[in-house]
Protein backbone atom coordinates (compact mmCIF):
# COMPACT_ATOMS: atom_id res chain seq x y z
CA UNK A 1 0.00 0.00 0.00
CA UNK A 2 0.49 3.23 -0.97
CA UNK A 3 -0.62 6.68 0.39
CA UNK A 4 -0.11 10.52 -0.84
CA UNK A 5 -0.83 13.04 1.41
CA UNK A 6 -0.98 16.46 0.36
CA UNK A 7 0.37 19.73 2.05
CA UNK A 8 0.73 23.70 1.16
CA UNK A 9 4.21 25.51 1.63
CA UNK A 10 4.04 27.97 4.61
CA UNK A 11 5.95 30.86 4.79
CA UNK A 12 7.45 29.62 8.15
CA UNK A 13 8.81 26.43 5.99
CA UNK A 14 11.16 28.89 4.04
CA UNK A 15 14.66 30.27 4.66
CA UNK A 16 16.41 33.14 3.56
CA UNK A 17 17.65 30.85 0.45
CA UNK A 18 14.20 31.31 -0.39
CA UNK A 19 13.58 27.90 -0.57
CA UNK A 20 12.23 25.07 2.54
CA UNK A 21 14.76 24.63 5.51
CA UNK A 22 15.66 21.08 5.32
CA UNK A 23 14.65 20.14 8.38
CA UNK A 24 10.83 20.88 7.30
CA UNK A 25 10.86 18.01 4.96
CA UNK A 26 11.02 15.42 8.72
CA UNK A 27 7.93 17.15 9.99
CA UNK A 28 6.41 16.33 6.13
CA UNK A 29 7.53 12.88 6.71
CA UNK A 30 5.38 12.69 9.76
CA UNK A 31 2.56 13.95 7.71
CA UNK A 32 2.94 11.40 5.41
CA UNK A 33 2.82 8.50 7.51
CA UNK A 34 0.06 10.44 9.72
CA UNK A 35 -1.78 9.99 6.57
CA UNK A 36 -0.41 6.40 5.71
CA UNK A 37 -1.41 4.90 9.04
CA UNK A 38 -5.14 6.74 8.81
CA UNK A 39 -5.94 5.15 5.69
CA UNK A 40 -4.50 1.65 6.69
CA UNK A 41 -7.28 1.68 9.75
CA UNK A 42 -4.59 2.02 12.83
CA UNK A 43 -4.33 6.07 13.22
CA UNK A 44 -1.64 6.94 15.39
CA UNK A 45 -3.59 8.44 18.11
CA UNK A 46 -5.27 5.25 18.78
CA UNK A 47 -1.67 3.59 18.69
CA UNK A 48 -0.68 6.03 21.74
CA UNK A 49 -4.28 5.84 23.72
CA UNK A 50 -3.22 1.59 23.78
CA UNK A 51 -0.34 2.26 25.28
CA UNK A 52 1.70 2.14 22.05
CA UNK A 53 4.67 4.68 21.51
CA UNK A 54 6.65 4.85 18.16
CA UNK A 55 10.13 7.26 18.91
CA UNK A 56 12.11 7.24 15.60
CA UNK A 57 15.39 5.22 16.20
CA UNK A 58 16.70 7.16 12.14
CA UNK A 59 15.97 9.42 10.12
CA UNK A 60 17.49 9.70 6.57
CA UNK A 61 16.24 12.14 3.55
CA UNK A 62 17.92 12.41 0.12
CA UNK A 63 17.46 16.58 -1.14
CA UNK A 64 16.72 16.50 -4.80
CA UNK A 65 14.87 19.93 -5.91
CA UNK A 66 14.23 23.00 -3.68
CA UNK A 67 10.21 23.40 -2.22
CA UNK A 68 9.13 26.92 -2.32
CA UNK A 69 6.39 28.96 -0.71
CA UNK A 70 3.07 28.08 -1.29
CA UNK A 71 3.82 25.04 -3.57
CA UNK A 72 1.46 22.09 -3.32
CA UNK A 73 3.50 18.93 -2.39
CA UNK A 74 2.66 15.64 -1.79
CA UNK A 75 4.13 12.76 0.16
CA UNK A 76 4.29 9.52 -1.07
CA UNK A 77 4.17 6.83 1.41
CA UNK A 78 4.75 3.48 2.46
CA UNK A 79 5.94 1.16 5.53
CA UNK A 80 8.74 -1.10 3.71
CA UNK A 81 9.75 -3.76 6.62
CA UNK A 82 8.16 -4.40 9.85
CA UNK A 83 10.51 -6.77 12.69
CA UNK A 84 10.67 -7.47 15.65
CA UNK A 85 10.15 -4.05 17.54
CA UNK A 86 10.90 -1.87 14.63
CA UNK A 87 9.24 -0.73 11.47
CA UNK A 88 10.22 1.36 8.54
CA UNK A 89 8.71 3.90 6.54
CA UNK A 90 9.85 5.65 3.44
CA UNK A 91 8.52 8.80 1.57
CA UNK A 92 8.97 10.49 -1.79
CA UNK A 93 8.31 13.83 -1.92
CA UNK A 94 6.85 15.58 -5.14
CA UNK A 95 5.65 18.76 -6.38
CA UNK A 96 2.09 17.48 -6.94
CA UNK A 97 1.46 20.12 -10.19
CA UNK A 98 4.55 18.22 -12.03
CA UNK A 99 5.49 15.40 -9.94
CA UNK A 100 9.21 16.13 -10.02
CA UNK A 101 10.86 14.62 -6.90
CA UNK A 102 12.11 17.01 -4.02
CA UNK A 103 13.73 14.22 -1.72
CA UNK A 104 13.15 11.37 -0.89
CA UNK A 105 14.14 9.42 2.77
CA UNK A 106 12.94 7.07 5.36
CA UNK A 107 12.37 6.31 9.09
CA UNK A 108 12.90 3.77 11.03
CA UNK A 109 10.79 3.44 14.46
CA UNK A 110 10.61 1.80 17.49
CA UNK A 111 7.39 0.42 19.62
CA UNK A 112 8.09 1.66 23.23
CA UNK A 113 5.65 1.73 26.09
CA UNK A 114 4.74 4.92 28.24
CA UNK A 115 8.08 4.37 29.97
CA UNK A 116 10.40 4.10 26.83
CA UNK A 117 10.88 0.32 26.99
CA UNK A 118 10.53 -1.57 23.59
CA UNK A 119 7.74 -3.17 23.43
CA UNK A 120 7.23 -6.38 20.63
CA UNK A 121 4.28 -5.57 18.73
CA UNK A 122 3.53 -8.95 17.19
CA UNK A 123 2.80 -10.09 20.83
CA UNK A 124 1.52 -7.49 22.80
CA UNK A 125 -0.94 -6.16 19.94
CA UNK A 126 -1.41 -8.77 17.47
CA UNK A 127 -4.20 -6.87 15.76
CA UNK A 128 -2.23 -3.99 14.83
CA UNK A 129 0.66 -6.08 13.49
CA UNK A 130 -1.44 -8.16 11.47
CA UNK A 131 -2.58 -4.73 9.85
CA UNK A 132 0.97 -3.35 9.62
CA UNK A 133 2.25 -6.71 8.17
CA UNK A 134 -0.44 -6.57 5.05
CA UNK A 135 0.52 -3.00 4.29
CA UNK A 136 4.04 -3.77 3.93
CA UNK A 137 5.38 -3.16 0.30
CA UNK A 138 8.49 -3.61 -1.36
CA UNK A 139 11.33 -0.70 -1.34
CA UNK A 140 11.12 1.91 -3.72
CA UNK A 141 14.99 1.95 -3.52
CA UNK A 142 15.62 -1.57 -2.22
CA UNK A 143 18.86 -2.01 -1.47
CA UNK A 144 21.20 0.52 -2.47
CA UNK A 145 19.84 3.05 -0.70
CA UNK A 146 21.65 3.45 3.02
CA UNK A 147 21.53 0.29 4.74
CA UNK B 1 14.30 41.96 38.70
CA UNK B 2 15.46 41.90 34.97
CA UNK B 3 16.94 39.20 33.66
CA UNK B 4 18.45 39.05 29.90
CA UNK B 5 18.96 35.90 28.05
CA UNK B 6 21.44 35.60 25.08
CA UNK B 7 20.33 33.72 21.39
CA UNK B 8 22.31 33.39 18.48
CA UNK B 9 19.72 33.37 15.42
CA UNK B 10 19.86 30.46 13.28
CA UNK B 11 19.35 29.79 9.72
CA UNK B 12 15.78 27.86 10.69
CA UNK B 13 14.59 31.12 12.12
CA UNK B 14 14.85 33.13 9.15
CA UNK B 15 12.53 32.88 6.32
CA UNK B 16 12.16 34.01 2.36
CA UNK B 17 11.72 37.56 3.34
CA UNK B 18 15.61 37.51 4.42
CA UNK B 19 14.72 38.18 8.24
CA UNK B 20 13.25 36.42 11.42
CA UNK B 21 9.68 34.80 10.89
CA UNK B 22 7.45 36.33 13.15
CA UNK B 23 6.57 33.07 15.11
CA UNK B 24 10.16 32.55 16.54
CA UNK B 25 9.81 35.59 19.11
CA UNK B 26 7.66 34.10 21.04
CA UNK B 27 10.05 30.96 21.40
CA UNK B 28 12.81 33.75 21.94
CA UNK B 29 10.24 34.84 24.83
CA UNK B 30 10.15 31.76 26.18
CA UNK B 31 14.13 31.21 26.25
CA UNK B 32 13.67 34.88 28.41
CA UNK B 33 11.16 33.48 31.06
CA UNK B 34 12.99 30.06 31.65
CA UNK B 35 16.08 31.96 32.40
CA UNK B 36 14.45 34.97 34.09
CA UNK B 37 13.08 31.86 36.74
CA UNK B 38 16.27 30.17 36.89
CA UNK B 39 18.06 33.56 37.76
CA UNK B 40 15.21 33.89 40.51
CA UNK B 41 15.69 30.79 42.05
CA UNK B 42 12.55 29.08 40.70
CA UNK B 43 13.65 26.96 37.68
CA UNK B 44 10.48 26.11 35.75
CA UNK B 45 11.07 22.50 35.72
CA UNK B 46 10.51 22.65 39.18
CA UNK B 47 7.68 24.13 38.89
CA UNK B 48 6.60 21.25 36.72
CA UNK B 49 8.09 18.49 38.51
CA UNK B 50 5.89 20.25 42.26
CA UNK B 51 2.81 19.68 39.69
CA UNK B 52 2.53 23.40 38.34
CA UNK B 53 1.60 24.27 34.67
CA UNK B 54 1.92 27.69 33.01
CA UNK B 55 0.05 27.56 29.94
CA UNK B 56 0.09 30.43 28.26
CA UNK B 57 -3.43 32.83 28.33
CA UNK B 58 -2.48 35.76 26.16
CA UNK B 59 0.97 36.54 24.09
CA UNK B 60 1.65 39.74 22.31
CA UNK B 61 4.58 40.94 20.13
CA UNK B 62 5.24 44.34 19.13
CA UNK B 63 7.58 44.30 16.08
CA UNK B 64 10.41 47.24 15.67
CA UNK B 65 13.41 46.09 13.47
CA UNK B 66 13.92 42.76 11.78
CA UNK B 67 16.25 40.47 13.53
CA UNK B 68 19.08 38.68 10.60
CA UNK B 69 20.66 35.34 10.31
CA UNK B 70 23.81 35.05 12.92
CA UNK B 71 23.05 37.87 15.11
CA UNK B 72 23.85 38.22 18.61
CA UNK B 73 19.84 39.09 20.13
CA UNK B 74 19.37 39.75 23.80
CA UNK B 75 15.69 38.81 25.85
CA UNK B 76 15.59 41.20 28.47
CA UNK B 77 12.71 39.58 30.69
CA UNK B 78 10.56 40.65 33.53
CA UNK B 79 7.36 39.88 35.61
CA UNK B 80 5.05 42.56 35.79
CA UNK B 81 2.04 41.11 37.26
CA UNK B 82 1.10 38.26 39.61
CA UNK B 83 -2.34 37.68 41.10
CA UNK B 84 -5.06 34.96 41.42
CA UNK B 85 -3.74 31.87 39.21
CA UNK B 86 -2.02 34.49 36.91
CA UNK B 87 1.26 35.90 35.86
CA UNK B 88 2.32 38.46 33.54
CA UNK B 89 5.71 38.35 31.82
CA UNK B 90 7.30 41.43 29.92
CA UNK B 91 9.90 41.39 27.21
CA UNK B 92 12.45 43.57 25.03
CA UNK B 93 14.23 41.42 22.75
CA UNK B 94 17.11 43.82 21.20
CA UNK B 95 20.27 43.48 19.00
CA UNK B 96 22.96 42.67 21.39
CA UNK B 97 25.57 44.55 19.51
CA UNK B 98 23.70 47.91 19.08
CA UNK B 99 20.85 47.70 21.82
CA UNK B 100 18.43 48.48 19.15
CA UNK B 101 15.48 46.97 19.79
CA UNK B 102 14.01 44.07 17.80
CA UNK B 103 10.88 43.34 19.43
CA UNK B 104 8.67 44.23 23.00
CA UNK B 105 5.75 41.89 23.81
CA UNK B 106 4.13 40.26 26.92
CA UNK B 107 2.86 36.65 27.90
CA UNK B 108 0.46 36.12 29.91
CA UNK B 109 0.33 32.44 31.49
CA UNK B 110 -1.79 30.93 33.91
CA UNK B 111 -0.78 28.53 36.74
CA UNK B 112 -2.69 24.79 36.56
CA UNK B 113 -2.11 21.23 37.39
CA UNK B 114 -1.57 18.49 35.59
CA UNK B 115 -5.15 18.12 35.00
CA UNK B 116 -5.49 22.25 33.51
CA UNK B 117 -7.21 22.92 36.51
CA UNK B 118 -6.25 26.53 37.88
CA UNK B 119 -3.88 26.67 41.41
CA UNK B 120 -4.36 29.16 43.63
CA UNK B 121 -0.30 29.27 43.45
CA UNK B 122 -0.47 31.76 46.89
CA UNK B 123 -2.58 29.10 48.72
CA UNK B 124 -1.25 25.80 46.96
CA UNK B 125 2.84 26.31 46.71
CA UNK B 126 3.35 29.94 49.15
CA UNK B 127 7.14 29.62 49.03
CA UNK B 128 7.24 29.98 45.24
CA UNK B 129 4.27 32.59 45.39
CA UNK B 130 6.63 34.53 47.48
CA UNK B 131 9.93 34.13 45.54
CA UNK B 132 7.92 34.91 42.39
CA UNK B 133 6.03 38.07 44.09
CA UNK B 134 9.70 39.56 45.30
CA UNK B 135 10.99 39.91 41.87
CA UNK B 136 7.97 41.79 40.84
CA UNK B 137 8.69 44.89 38.99
CA UNK B 138 6.60 47.85 37.24
CA UNK B 139 5.69 47.42 33.38
CA UNK B 140 8.04 48.93 31.17
CA UNK B 141 5.37 50.40 29.06
CA UNK B 142 2.46 50.90 32.06
CA UNK B 143 -1.08 51.25 31.09
CA UNK B 144 -0.22 52.67 27.45
CA UNK B 145 0.55 49.24 26.32
CA UNK B 146 -1.91 46.94 25.43
CA UNK B 147 -4.69 45.97 27.58
CA UNK C 1 -16.02 38.19 3.46
CA UNK C 2 -14.51 35.57 6.33
CA UNK C 3 -12.59 32.48 5.18
CA UNK C 4 -11.90 29.50 6.75
CA UNK C 5 -9.07 27.14 6.27
CA UNK C 6 -8.43 23.44 7.28
CA UNK C 7 -5.40 22.29 9.78
CA UNK C 8 -4.40 19.20 10.78
CA UNK C 9 -2.64 19.37 14.26
CA UNK C 10 0.92 17.65 13.82
CA UNK C 11 2.72 16.12 16.43
CA UNK C 12 5.62 18.33 16.08
CA UNK C 13 3.15 20.93 16.92
CA UNK C 14 2.45 19.48 20.66
CA UNK C 15 5.03 20.25 23.70
CA UNK C 16 5.23 17.92 26.74
CA UNK C 17 2.28 19.31 28.38
CA UNK C 18 0.49 17.28 25.64
CA UNK C 19 -1.03 20.32 24.10
CA UNK C 20 -0.12 22.77 21.03
CA UNK C 21 2.83 25.01 21.85
CA UNK C 22 2.01 28.39 22.16
CA UNK C 23 3.80 29.78 18.83
CA UNK C 24 2.06 27.31 16.55
CA UNK C 25 -1.05 29.43 16.85
CA UNK C 26 0.66 32.35 14.83
CA UNK C 27 1.72 30.21 12.26
CA UNK C 28 -2.28 28.82 12.09
CA UNK C 29 -2.58 32.58 11.47
CA UNK C 30 -0.15 32.50 8.43
CA UNK C 31 -2.01 29.67 7.19
CA UNK C 32 -5.68 31.64 7.56
CA UNK C 33 -4.26 34.84 5.77
CA UNK C 34 -2.72 33.01 3.23
CA UNK C 35 -5.85 31.22 2.49
CA UNK C 36 -7.69 33.88 2.35
CA UNK C 37 -6.03 35.95 0.00
CA UNK C 38 -6.06 33.35 -2.26
CA UNK C 39 -9.95 33.16 -1.73
CA UNK C 40 -10.19 36.80 -2.50
CA UNK C 41 -8.16 36.88 -5.62
CA UNK C 42 -4.63 37.99 -4.46
CA UNK C 43 -2.90 35.42 -3.80
CA UNK C 44 0.45 36.33 -1.48
CA UNK C 45 2.66 34.84 -3.79
CA UNK C 46 1.20 37.49 -6.62
CA UNK C 47 1.83 40.39 -4.13
CA UNK C 48 5.79 39.29 -3.42
CA UNK C 49 5.77 39.04 -7.21
CA UNK C 50 5.14 42.64 -7.81
CA UNK C 51 7.58 43.83 -5.29
CA UNK C 52 4.77 44.02 -2.06
CA UNK C 53 5.55 42.11 1.40
CA UNK C 54 4.17 42.21 4.57
CA UNK C 55 5.88 42.00 7.67
CA UNK C 56 4.65 41.62 10.94
CA UNK C 57 4.00 44.87 13.02
CA UNK C 58 2.03 43.06 16.09
CA UNK C 59 0.73 40.23 16.89
CA UNK C 60 -1.67 38.83 19.81
CA UNK C 61 -3.64 35.84 20.55
CA UNK C 62 -5.51 34.94 22.90
CA UNK C 63 -5.81 31.05 24.24
CA UNK C 64 -8.73 30.11 25.53
CA UNK C 65 -8.88 26.00 25.08
CA UNK C 66 -6.04 23.44 24.35
CA UNK C 67 -5.53 22.01 21.08
CA UNK C 68 -4.29 18.29 20.82
CA UNK C 69 -2.58 16.03 18.20
CA UNK C 70 -4.45 15.05 15.13
CA UNK C 71 -7.05 17.35 15.92
CA UNK C 72 -8.67 19.25 12.98
CA UNK C 73 -9.10 22.54 13.42
CA UNK C 74 -10.34 25.38 11.15
CA UNK C 75 -8.91 28.89 11.21
CA UNK C 76 -11.39 31.76 10.05
CA UNK C 77 -9.82 35.08 8.81
CA UNK C 78 -11.19 38.02 8.05
CA UNK C 79 -9.64 41.91 7.59
CA UNK C 80 -10.48 44.08 9.96
CA UNK C 81 -8.92 47.40 8.41
CA UNK C 82 -6.67 49.06 5.93
CA UNK C 83 -5.15 52.00 6.35
CA UNK C 84 -2.52 53.96 4.77
CA UNK C 85 0.88 51.28 4.67
CA UNK C 86 -0.70 49.04 6.99
CA UNK C 87 -3.53 45.82 7.60
CA UNK C 88 -4.97 44.24 10.18
CA UNK C 89 -6.49 41.04 9.89
CA UNK C 90 -8.04 39.16 12.48
CA UNK C 91 -8.34 34.84 13.55
CA UNK C 92 -10.39 32.65 15.62
CA UNK C 93 -9.44 29.14 15.52
CA UNK C 94 -11.55 26.70 16.53
CA UNK C 95 -12.06 22.44 16.66
CA UNK C 96 -13.56 21.38 13.82
CA UNK C 97 -15.68 19.29 14.68
CA UNK C 98 -17.37 20.73 17.87
CA UNK C 99 -17.02 24.46 16.89
CA UNK C 100 -15.17 25.39 20.32
CA UNK C 101 -12.88 28.48 19.99
CA UNK C 102 -9.33 27.87 20.67
CA UNK C 103 -8.10 30.97 20.19
CA UNK C 104 -8.70 34.63 18.62
CA UNK C 105 -5.88 37.24 17.58
CA UNK C 106 -4.98 39.47 15.05
CA UNK C 107 -1.98 40.61 13.35
CA UNK C 108 -1.43 44.12 11.99
CA UNK C 109 1.03 43.88 8.91
CA UNK C 110 2.69 46.62 6.91
CA UNK C 111 3.09 47.02 3.38
CA UNK C 112 6.68 47.39 2.21
CA UNK C 113 9.23 47.21 -1.12
CA UNK C 114 11.94 44.61 -1.31
CA UNK C 115 14.20 47.10 0.39
CA UNK C 116 11.62 47.37 3.34
CA UNK C 117 10.44 50.54 2.92
CA UNK C 118 6.81 51.48 3.61
CA UNK C 119 4.74 51.12 0.50
CA UNK C 120 1.35 53.47 0.32
CA UNK C 121 -0.63 50.00 -1.11
CA UNK C 122 -3.35 52.59 -2.37
CA UNK C 123 -1.39 54.45 -4.91
CA UNK C 124 1.30 51.49 -6.30
CA UNK C 125 -0.82 49.37 -6.66
CA UNK C 126 -4.37 50.45 -6.78
CA UNK C 127 -5.68 47.54 -8.17
CA UNK C 128 -4.51 45.22 -4.76
CA UNK C 129 -5.63 48.45 -2.89
CA UNK C 130 -9.74 47.98 -4.30
CA UNK C 131 -9.69 44.38 -4.08
CA UNK C 132 -8.33 44.26 -0.66
CA UNK C 133 -10.81 47.40 0.56
CA UNK C 134 -13.88 45.52 -1.07
CA UNK C 135 -13.40 42.36 1.39
CA UNK C 136 -12.78 44.14 4.47
CA UNK C 137 -15.54 43.18 7.26
CA UNK C 138 -16.26 44.77 10.69
CA UNK C 139 -13.77 43.25 13.90
CA UNK C 140 -15.73 40.64 15.55
CA UNK C 141 -14.61 42.00 19.04
CA UNK C 142 -14.80 45.57 18.06
CA UNK C 143 -13.32 48.01 20.62
CA UNK C 144 -13.43 45.83 23.11
CA UNK C 145 -10.00 43.85 22.30
CA UNK C 146 -6.65 44.28 22.60
CA UNK C 147 -5.84 48.76 21.40
CA UNK D 1 39.32 19.67 14.19
CA UNK D 2 36.55 19.41 15.73
CA UNK D 3 34.39 22.31 17.42
CA UNK D 4 31.89 21.62 20.45
CA UNK D 5 28.66 23.97 20.74
CA UNK D 6 26.29 24.28 23.57
CA UNK D 7 22.66 24.40 23.23
CA UNK D 8 20.10 24.49 26.56
CA UNK D 9 17.01 22.36 25.40
CA UNK D 10 13.67 24.26 25.07
CA UNK D 11 9.90 23.22 25.87
CA UNK D 12 9.62 24.35 22.27
CA UNK D 13 11.44 21.56 20.83
CA UNK D 14 9.71 19.06 23.08
CA UNK D 15 6.72 16.93 21.99
CA UNK D 16 3.62 15.36 23.89
CA UNK D 17 6.27 12.19 24.49
CA UNK D 18 7.93 14.24 26.63
CA UNK D 19 11.12 14.30 24.72
CA UNK D 20 12.36 16.76 21.87
CA UNK D 21 10.48 15.83 18.52
CA UNK D 22 13.11 14.69 15.84
CA UNK D 23 13.20 17.16 13.46
CA UNK D 24 14.97 19.52 16.05
CA UNK D 25 18.37 17.69 16.29
CA UNK D 26 18.94 18.91 12.60
CA UNK D 27 18.63 22.23 13.91
CA UNK D 28 20.35 21.22 16.36
CA UNK D 29 23.15 20.34 13.78
CA UNK D 30 22.80 23.70 11.75
CA UNK D 31 24.06 25.37 15.05
CA UNK D 32 27.35 22.41 15.56
CA UNK D 33 27.74 23.35 11.66
CA UNK D 34 27.64 27.55 12.45
CA UNK D 35 29.69 27.31 15.55
CA UNK D 36 32.27 25.45 13.79
CA UNK D 37 32.47 27.41 10.63
CA UNK D 38 33.10 30.27 12.76
CA UNK D 39 35.72 28.74 15.44
CA UNK D 40 37.34 27.59 11.94
CA UNK D 41 37.62 31.03 10.48
CA UNK D 42 35.08 30.88 7.76
CA UNK D 43 31.66 32.11 9.36
CA UNK D 44 29.09 30.72 7.11
CA UNK D 45 27.38 34.22 6.93
CA UNK D 46 30.61 35.36 5.01
CA UNK D 47 30.21 32.68 2.81
CA UNK D 48 26.68 33.89 1.67
CA UNK D 49 27.95 37.29 1.54
CA UNK D 50 30.70 36.19 -0.75
CA UNK D 51 27.90 34.35 -2.75
CA UNK D 52 28.10 31.13 -1.56
CA UNK D 53 25.26 29.12 -0.23
CA UNK D 54 25.39 25.57 1.30
CA UNK D 55 21.91 23.69 0.92
CA UNK D 56 21.83 20.12 2.39
CA UNK D 57 21.63 17.54 0.29
CA UNK D 58 21.24 14.41 2.18
CA UNK D 59 20.72 14.34 5.99
CA UNK D 60 21.14 12.00 8.54
CA UNK D 61 20.45 10.90 12.33
CA UNK D 62 20.27 7.95 14.52
CA UNK D 63 18.77 8.72 17.50
CA UNK D 64 20.24 7.17 20.62
CA UNK D 65 18.56 8.13 23.89
CA UNK D 66 15.94 11.02 24.20
CA UNK D 67 16.98 14.48 24.83
CA UNK D 68 14.18 16.26 27.65
CA UNK D 69 13.43 20.03 28.07
CA UNK D 70 16.08 22.14 29.93
CA UNK D 71 18.91 19.61 29.58
CA UNK D 72 22.01 21.36 28.19
CA UNK D 73 23.26 19.57 25.40
CA UNK D 74 26.22 19.35 23.21
CA UNK D 75 27.27 19.16 19.56
CA UNK D 76 30.50 17.78 18.75
CA UNK D 77 30.79 18.75 14.93
CA UNK D 78 33.71 18.08 12.10
CA UNK D 79 33.98 18.34 8.35
CA UNK D 80 34.94 14.44 7.40
CA UNK D 81 35.19 14.95 3.76
CA UNK D 82 35.84 17.79 1.16
CA UNK D 83 35.81 17.07 -3.14
CA UNK D 84 34.36 19.27 -5.86
CA UNK D 85 31.11 20.67 -4.89
CA UNK D 86 30.31 19.20 -1.57
CA UNK D 87 31.13 18.97 2.01
CA UNK D 88 29.99 15.95 4.77
CA UNK D 89 29.62 17.04 8.03
CA UNK D 90 29.65 14.64 11.23
CA UNK D 91 28.03 15.04 14.25
CA UNK D 92 27.63 13.88 17.63
CA UNK D 93 24.60 15.48 20.41
CA UNK D 94 25.46 14.60 23.67
CA UNK D 95 24.26 15.56 27.14
CA UNK D 96 26.67 18.20 28.18
CA UNK D 97 26.44 16.98 32.01
CA UNK D 98 27.17 13.12 31.12
CA UNK D 99 28.68 12.93 27.85
CA UNK D 100 25.96 10.14 26.95
CA UNK D 101 24.94 10.15 23.36
CA UNK D 102 21.86 11.63 22.13
CA UNK D 103 22.21 10.73 18.80
CA UNK D 104 24.97 11.05 15.95
CA UNK D 105 24.48 11.85 12.02
CA UNK D 106 25.95 13.64 9.37
CA UNK D 107 24.82 16.19 6.43
CA UNK D 108 26.10 16.65 3.48
CA UNK D 109 26.15 20.07 1.30
CA UNK D 110 26.59 21.14 -1.37
CA UNK D 111 28.27 24.69 -3.06
CA UNK D 112 26.15 26.20 -5.34
CA UNK D 113 25.82 29.72 -6.10
CA UNK D 114 23.09 32.66 -5.60
CA UNK D 115 20.88 31.12 -8.48
CA UNK D 116 21.47 27.34 -7.38
CA UNK D 117 24.43 26.47 -9.19
CA UNK D 118 27.52 24.35 -8.11
CA UNK D 119 30.36 25.84 -7.26
CA UNK D 120 33.79 24.00 -7.65
CA UNK D 121 34.92 26.02 -4.55
CA UNK D 122 39.06 25.01 -4.87
CA UNK D 123 38.20 27.01 -7.88
CA UNK D 124 36.25 29.34 -7.23
CA UNK D 125 37.49 30.69 -3.30
CA UNK D 126 40.77 28.92 -3.38
CA UNK D 127 41.06 30.45 0.18
CA UNK D 128 38.02 28.92 1.02
CA UNK D 129 38.84 25.98 0.51
CA UNK D 130 41.79 26.01 2.04
CA UNK D 131 40.41 26.68 5.40
CA UNK D 132 38.43 24.13 4.80
CA UNK D 133 40.66 21.39 3.81
CA UNK D 134 42.92 22.06 6.79
CA UNK D 135 40.37 21.22 9.06
CA UNK D 136 39.04 17.88 7.52
CA UNK D 137 39.36 15.07 10.01
CA UNK D 138 38.53 11.41 9.86
CA UNK D 139 34.91 10.15 10.19
CA UNK D 140 34.53 8.95 14.02
CA UNK D 141 32.36 6.25 12.49
CA UNK D 142 34.23 5.36 9.44
CA UNK D 143 32.80 3.35 6.51
CA UNK D 144 30.77 1.05 8.57
CA UNK D 145 28.02 3.92 9.39
CA UNK D 146 25.09 5.20 6.29
CA UNK D 147 26.93 5.08 3.32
Amino acid sequence: MRNVALHRVRYAETDQMGVVYYANHFIWFEIGRAEFLRAAGIPYLELEKRGIFTPVAEAYCKYKTPARYDELIEVDTSIVALKGARIRFEYEIRHHDTGVVIAEGYTVMAFVDRQGRPIAIEVACPDVFEKLRSVVTESRWGAKHHG
